[in-house]
């Protein structure tokens, strides 16, 4: 049996795994304090919960997906976004409390892994996955191996640039990222100044209450025929759909699976990316590419995470 | 020893590869007749011609580095622009002329391939060639193996679209796409309509001849402070150096190789890519990569087609 720990900005989650590849037991627990040392207690009793689920087997290895950037090799966290941390070494901190090895990984590259083996990635080698959410991030796995990169930090399709230095400015501190345009933090925010600046159909939408404003909404107002809304999906789409459709063609994937918030709350914008690929990608790469989604949601990460901490070859 | 051949649009290249990955000898024969069988006897005569300069080693394996979209198990150039071919059974025709297995590789893998070996990525094994000559191409190493794609076409880099349905149009058929704005004939096709359009210093420069106008006479223009050539210029860098960014972003690379006719005869568009990728590709990859030209220049596709003919791990 393998454990894969799931760390997100407000929960922690665990699975037990069994050498099918299946999940066999989840727990799940909230994020009250951020401090490492905390966040680990939490993560460590989500551990137990599911474990005792399962029968308290024994583990063979934990791979535990964070969002951010890591240096797997020294178990650390560099920059967790959504923690606020900095040079976390959390492999360290989780080992003390589970007594086994712990892998960390990135969590889309987990995600990819899961849908790679259990998920909608069965049976291709080639995969391209790209989550748009409240961020916006990609994993490649080419050959049956993931992409990492010299440094570790290959995939961060969100901060590839879409416009010039008067761009929008990206919560990495730079501007003009992809991001700064899809993302679902962004996009509310587009939504707001939309509200701001005028007479929009989503003023009514959110009943004036623009903090309650979300990428649905975005949807909505565009099927009333908003100008305001309709602009900011346009734009959205069009540099989505075309940056997608270029990372096809030059990984030419065989399988590009889709998830994240964004992509299933405007489905609109789901489908612009997938007409995108189609009609802008190059026509070899375009031959080869069949568009899914991803199909097992958050177990993806947990499931890549246990597979990755068990050493899976090929990674 | 293993035999390295690149066939080009118009000449034949042969090298012997010694078990240190040394060329020992090369040959060269132009091709005239573009018929598939009499293009594999140039190409087996040159084979032929290293072959005996190095004294007629016996042989362990060929490859054979070709433009253009391959189905390298079936040994088939699906469609070799260069030569006009389409469905060509090459690895056959060269099987039965020097009577050892033959492996058909795209030409700008194999001289990753080589660079990777023996020239500019020696020691990384994260690396994303960009060339751009005539054409425009890519090809990347990650974690030591070539990116391939599903369906071997991956690195297809001159062919992301970078403008509209409204853009130019690209050799391939379709318009927008990067080498339509950037690749050697495109931008000597972007000199010619300049000189029709209008007054320009590229007229005095190519002597009125603007069928001689080729890429180094931009890069003059430009000195001269040529308001046309300057356009076709800053345009060709803006969308090369964001691209070039946005690819290092995703697969961050530990070196970013540039070679090809273009970069070296514009060294300013050399100069704007490099810039660019300091600007515009994400900080964390940015603090990755180092920037360098290809070292080995032809006989960087010799050498790795000769290495990939020898079935080198990790390919």
């Amino acid at each position: 049996m393998w454990l894969g720990l799931d760390l997100g900005g407000t929960n922690a989650r665990a699975a037990v795994v069994d050498a099918s590849a299946r999940v066999v037991a989840t727990a799940r627990a909230q994020l009250q304090d951020r401090s490492p040392e905390a966040v680990a207690d939490v993560l460590a009793q989500a551990a137990r919960s599911a474990l005792q689920q399962a029968g308290n087997p024994s583990v063979q290895g934990c791979g535990v997906a964070v969002a951010g950037q890591l240096e797997g090799d020294r178990g650390v966290v560099v920059v967790g976004p959504n923690l606020g941390w900095r040079d976390v070494p959390f492999a360290e901190l989780m080992e003390a409390r589970l007594g086994c090895s712990i892998r960390l990984v990135n969590d889309l590259r987990a995600a990819a892994w899961g849908e790679f083996h259990g998920g909608a990635g069965k049976g291709a080698s080639d995969i391209l996955v790209v989550f748009v959410g409240s961020g916006v991030g990609s994993a490649a796995i080419s050959g049956g191996r993931l992409v990492t990169g010299a440094g570790n930090v290959a995939g961060e399709f969100g901060h590839i640039k879409v416009a010039g230095p008067e761009g929008r400015r990206c919560g990495c501190g730079e501007r003009g990222c992809l991001e700064a345009y899809v993302g679902g933090h962004n996009l509310s925010a587009q939504l707001r100044e939309a509200v701001a600046a005028g007479p929009t159909a989503l003023a009514a939408l959110c009943n004036g209450d623009v903090d309650a404003l979300t990428p649905a909404h975005l949807e909505q107002a565009v099927a009333l025929g908003d100008p305001a809304a309709s602009a900011i999906f346009e734009r959205a789409a069009e540099l989505l759909s075309l940056a997608v459709a270029n990372y096809v063609t030059v990984l030419n994937p065989a399988r590009l699976i889709l998830g994240g918030g964004v992509l299933s709350n405007v489905p609109a914008l789901r489908a612009r990316v997938e007409e995108g690929v189609a009609r802008f990608s190059n026509a070899n790469a375009r031959k080869s590419v069949q568009v899914v989604d991803a199909a097992l949601g958050d177990d993806a990460g947990l499931l890549g995470a246990a597979l990755l901490g068990a050493g899976t070859p090929g990674r």
